[in-house]
């Protein structure tokens, strides 16, 4: 910072119909540079390629272009070096930018500004760094996939209790169950890809709101940042940030998804289950209970999972009936916008390495199996299949069911005269229908729980990836 | 209801194994017919093409699909006719219309079940009422947009203060101001487009949790419902519902939208603006202030964005955090999302009539522009025009308004020795850049504010409508 | 409703100035007696309290007071006996009432809302419901913690594991767990004294924002109705609804315990846990697999808490930037506060009923002691009485617990000269420290989950409610 | 940091029992030290008090008392000069002090967790922290309140429109208005006065969750620390963070307050208005258009609204559906309550600075108040006291009004015959009851807007405060 800071502070690129200088207070509360400096070098390639328009269609002079792209590349080294000199005086990322270049470069420097304010140059670096980032948690969600689909393959046969309502329902396949996941995170890059489209525009141009005089050309700066196209209208272009919000409506999904999986694998790494073991890498210990070994991480997680609704709540509370277009509200999108962005790129990542991590005890998740009569349905379907209406079938079955609870067996223990007893439609093939092996290998069709089925789906996703 | 309620209650479809009847709160805790109701057609519909597909695959004879299709056309009746005894002892839509069934049909409606559970029902009914009431909002927008262009046309030149943090900013046309609007609730039509994309996808094929052991079509019944492809997985088929959240927060976006449009009218009705007035059928009045006209449904407008806003943290709260397959919390979806489409939806056709009922006061509009120096970037940008870097003519401006400010005037009512006095730069041409007329002209690029510039974008969105 | 709607329609008691009648959409959307309705008989009880004041002040004659007190009593009866017939053309429940007032008494009707607006009248309307409703809900919790206090009494000595992070801790008593919900609802009680206190004020007197020219008597209204005070400040008292904020985010806390507990019952109802048993009738099964029993009411429960939080943010929403003062986006103050009442309520109740019908297993809660080396921690602190620091320790126990769980024993399990190769200061006396009933009995100081210190817990908690 | 981090990496208080190292991406997601650091003091005051109370019930020698003060002295003289030497391999603030507390003063500091856990240490803190900033807040907003008072007292008399639905309602003072804001602030004050005694309860003794087997003294530690008691169930006090939660909410409300009265000051600077200004020093200007001096601090105010409603959504989210006790989960606690700490007392000292440099003026806000008939009531209200029942004088002055509108004038200016042609019982008298002064006067009682009535409020609040 500045010998003299208060020199510097009585004088801002926008005081001087000012007759004092900011509260110091007040100069805290509204400088964002301590944020948003890490849109730092977006700004600087949304100004190289706003310079780069101004000289071709004749606004400044080409040698003023050649100053600034030769100090913006003093200042990106700077930057990158960790060397910039970041002053809250000069507010925000942009303008300690363009105080530096005008150190370096001199009236170029003031030049620079030219068709152009700090609402639409804003908007355009915030798009940048979203764009940069959405591509950047494809490639995170595609390892996740990926690693779901390895492990998937590894357990397409491997049996365990299907849940609903955390009561055994049906046998399935821990590969089937973690399909179901893979879908999940299938649907949210998805939802990446649809908001990354509507990130994707160019709102430079619109300058402070209404336009410039200036004989700009808007879509050659489009086309040099990679934009699909111009935002349409200025108003709109400085005034909404629906784009972010829609980020954060489908960062909270993402981590809804998360959140289910963390839960299950707390739950699956509690003793009573046992289902699986997370490597003690992503474990912690207890400061007091020598004997702990903690799933945090997958807490964490799940946890987490409140900071990213929150962050949309705030951001939707900002945007809230704002009259257009401007308001100083929409400094508070970033912070809410940086921290999910983190959290959900830090929070896919781990998942992925603490999947690599999983040891599944598949005896475990034998065992639990016997515990809920699992087959239950599938001797209801074979009591439809010898011509008993599905709702009669389903009577004798429950109470098959409750008489077997009586007598503390599971359905597959009782013999079969047992069976019998319950309907005489009951023949002596039915015990091959009561197995869990049986009752997998049955569903077979797209969606289904077979094996058969579950390895075609993981096949059509890895052609899909 | 049935004369002897105990007698029905204590039998239930899947009461076979239970020793004691449902207690009476927990009952009517547990029961959603008194909304899910409102899924009945889709739920017939999805009915009759699983029974239909049934048949095709041999499954249940011929002769039930025929039974079914008859029980189901009289109960499609008894619904529309407002006939249908709907009975919270049968719990929810499905148990209501199967058990009506089977009264009309007898054993075919005890079949009908088969291959199938309420898991995968619901999810069916609830993603084929969603696609249709999508569809739905698709028309009232795309009314909506039109109305707006249409206002937007007679309005390109009707001149008007732009604001930036409610001061005067710039002068805009009203017609400019209106296309921000347009492109937003675009925006939000084609978020709905997405979203209907990943709704349209069926269900029905995973039975409870894990497919069913029938040889059944999963395709087939895709096709005749309509939908885009089949869900893969079936776990993942009855336990997320990430395509209802997803709706919310495009929903809870839009009405962000509508809440910015209300807070402005609601600031334009007030006299100190002026700016527009609302037709009378718009507007109640007091109880005990006689002078009293209100803009009650601008106000409720931007009020039920809360409701909207409410309705997507509560769905994914819900789904937080929730172990696989599916759990009862997930009852608690319908709701919310029944009434954010009401709101979003009634809120837009609301919005449509009351833009019809607009009448603009382009005089007040007009004086407001005088106010703040509107012009101010005009004379900056004209300064560069003549040499000096824009920094620097930010400065001499910043001066001028100032002293103008000082002595009680707007930039166009000094006198050009006054405006000479701040640059030796300015020349006998500067006063026609002052007026808000030839500022709004200059701004004539894509998205600007110029008068032909708002026709063209007014032509471009009614060729893409 | 009137045999001639669109007559009756034209003229509402505001409506003297307007051109037009409300256009029909607008009507449905800005009418609030479909749910307002429910505030009839506190509407009434403030409607007469205020005329009696009018007569005491000299401001309407005692004869019309009469009228009133005689067409309420009649209107009263009406609404309890469902005979009065609501009105969406008379928009909300106070000119419904009046209107039937003057149908049954004439001027006096007309003189009833003198001194006083809507505005004054719908706050006042608000907090006696919502003071009725905490009295209830307070009484609600008091049964719900007296139902905890006395299974926790019978339960005070039977050990279960006792969880961080779903891992085994160390031993608790059910009991001891059981009373940490009776902190938890303790406290929501209190913050719903709190509530109280700010809901019981009188808005009355402020009439439609600045007061009222009339000779008022506010005190004495305030006295009759049973409120601690009245509202200070005339523009306060309309436009803000912090009472109802207040109430919501308490609510919302209560929930957040309820699902707490829910989750909990889950998790032990599932058959890997199988601590508990819920009564059959708090359960509901599958209308496809015959064997099911789940514990829908505890999974609903857990849901439900989407929903309140979703009111909450619905309500700060609402209130979030409005100028002062009353807003008519406040008529989106009540559905939330009733959805959130009525859950609430609900819940508490269903969730008294549930817990008296639960079963514990008390072997399997033993069982799943001996999974997690429970008294790790008491080897610890056995060494450090021994004369060991607390960090030297928990390294030495670390060191055994690895060892014994390569040999798949539990300390308990391990040979006193096994035991003994960790630390040369284990001594003969270690195993008894080792034990789950040792360790509980242990800890006995206030709050600690020694049996004794149970016991002592539920009895200053059955003096204190 | 270390010379050899892996070396110090792979050991950890809690790492006995561990076969491998932390993975580097888990450590720094589950470190906590960069946000908890600012626990430090408290931590250390409350190390300090368990450790005194260890001493006096023998439980460690004196000698180690001594040694864990001298340390403990030496680490908070580290902490306040910003020398202590965070590392994020000890993870947390805890560990961090405890490690170079050992490193001090050797075995005394592995004795300092005897009887205690990370769990009951770290709610202490936050308790102990959360206190102190309650006590700050109460400072602040005593402070605003002052303000408060003293504006108004000097414009107990302005007059001003009041609004309701942003339109002229009726006159009342800005004296007035402002004290509206004065109660919201109260009760804001209320809220956390009774937050603060549910957060005023000590944790420490409850260890990892179940007590201690020590013969702690916990009352003591509870004086020490000046807590009003203890958390007498020991799950619940490691396991709830409902104060937490309850303080969110209460920073929530107040955050909406803040949010109403910024949108006025918004309104009021907006040229439309005019009526107040807003010192240069809490302004900001335009980097592109030079006239512009904007009201930054309070559209920050008003979208920092958002972000405390998101922390409280976030803290919401994370504690749902928790099983006891102690879950990871919680360490997303400190965050928000951080964030939204620092959040309410900059934007409430902010606020109370902004307002001592407010400009009103008194000409505007009267000039605005004849734009809507604002003493329409007055004339209903002497109608009614010439013998019209409210209901028939509403219609007649609002068919005065209407006439008055067509005519373009106000009441006041409508002529003794005119005024005299709506109703016969209009006399000589009518014109001082249509002045505006005449209007406010006569609401005299209690919560009225009569300056006198302003002026007894605000010697009430004054001898409250």
């Amino acid at each position: 910072m500045a010998d003299d800071p208060m020199q510097e502070d009585t004088h801002k690129p926008w005081s001087g119909r000012f007759g004092e200088p900011l509260d110091r207070l007040a100069q805290r509360f509204n400088a964002s540079v301590t944020f948003d400096q890490r849109l730092a070098e977006h700004d600087i390639e949304g100004s190289l390629a706003h310079a780069r328009m101004l000289g071709r269609c004749g606004i400044i002079p080409a040698k003023d272009v050649a100053d600034i792209e030769r100090g913006m590349a003093e200042i990106l080294a700077e930057v990158r070096a960790g060397r910039f000199a970041w002053s809250i005086e000069r507010e925000d990322v942009h303008l300690n930018i363009e105080s530096r270049l005008t150190e370096l470069v001199g009236d170029a420097g003031k030049r620079l500004h030219t068709a152009r304010s700090r609402n639409d140059q804003v908007a355009t670096d915030m798009r940048l760094w979203l764009r940069a980032e959405i591509d950047g948690l494809l490639g995170v969600l595609k390892a996740l996939r990926t690693r779901i689909l390895d492990i998937a393959e590894q357990h397409a046969a491997t049996l365990m209790p299907g849940y609903t309502h955390l009561q055994v329902a049906q046998p399935v396949t821990f590969g089937h169950h973690l399909m179901a996941y893979y879908e999940m995170f299938s649907r949210d890059t998805e939802r990446l890809v649809d908001c990354r489209r509507r990130v994707n525009r160019l709102p430079l141009g619109a300058s402070a709101l209404a336009g410039t005089s200036y004989p700009i050309d808007r879509e050659s700066v489009a086309k040099e940042l990679g934009f699909e196209g111009v935002c349409e209208n200025s108003l709109d272009a400085v005034a909404d940030r629906d784009f972010a919000v829609e980020f954060l409506a489908a960062a909270s999904l993402s981590m809804t998804h998360v959140s289910r999986i963390a839960e299950e694998l707390i739950l699956w790494m509690n003793p009573r289950f046992g289902f699986v073991k997370l490597a003690d890498r992503f474990c912690t210990g207890s400061s007091i209970m020598p004997q702990k070994k903690n799933p945090d991480m997958a807490e964490l997680m799940r946890g987490k999972t409140g900071r990213v609704y929150g962050s949309l709540v705030a951001m939707l509370t900002v945007t809230k009936g704002q009259p257009l277009t401007y308001n100083k509200d929409n400094q508070e999108d970033k912070e809410p916008l940086f921290d999910a962005v983190d959290t959900l790129r830090d929070v896919l990542s781990l998942l992925t390495e603490m999947l690599g991590g999983l040891t599944v005890n598949a005896e475990r998740m034998r065992a639990a199996l016997s515990e809920g009569y699992a087959t239950a349905t599938d001797l209801a379907d074979y009591l439809v299949r010898k011509g008993l209406p599905f709702r009669d079938a389903h009577e004798v079955v429950a109470k098959a069911v409750k008489t077997a609870e009586a007598a503390g067996k599971d359905l597959a223990e009782l013999s079969l005269p047992e069976l019998k007893a319950f309907s005489p439609l009951v023949g002596d093939d039915v015990l091959k229908f009561l197995t869990p092996e049986g009752s997998v290998a049955s569903r077979s069709h797209i969606g289904g729980t077979a094996p058969t089925a579950v390895r075609a789906a993981i096949a059509r996703a890895r052609s899909r990836l």
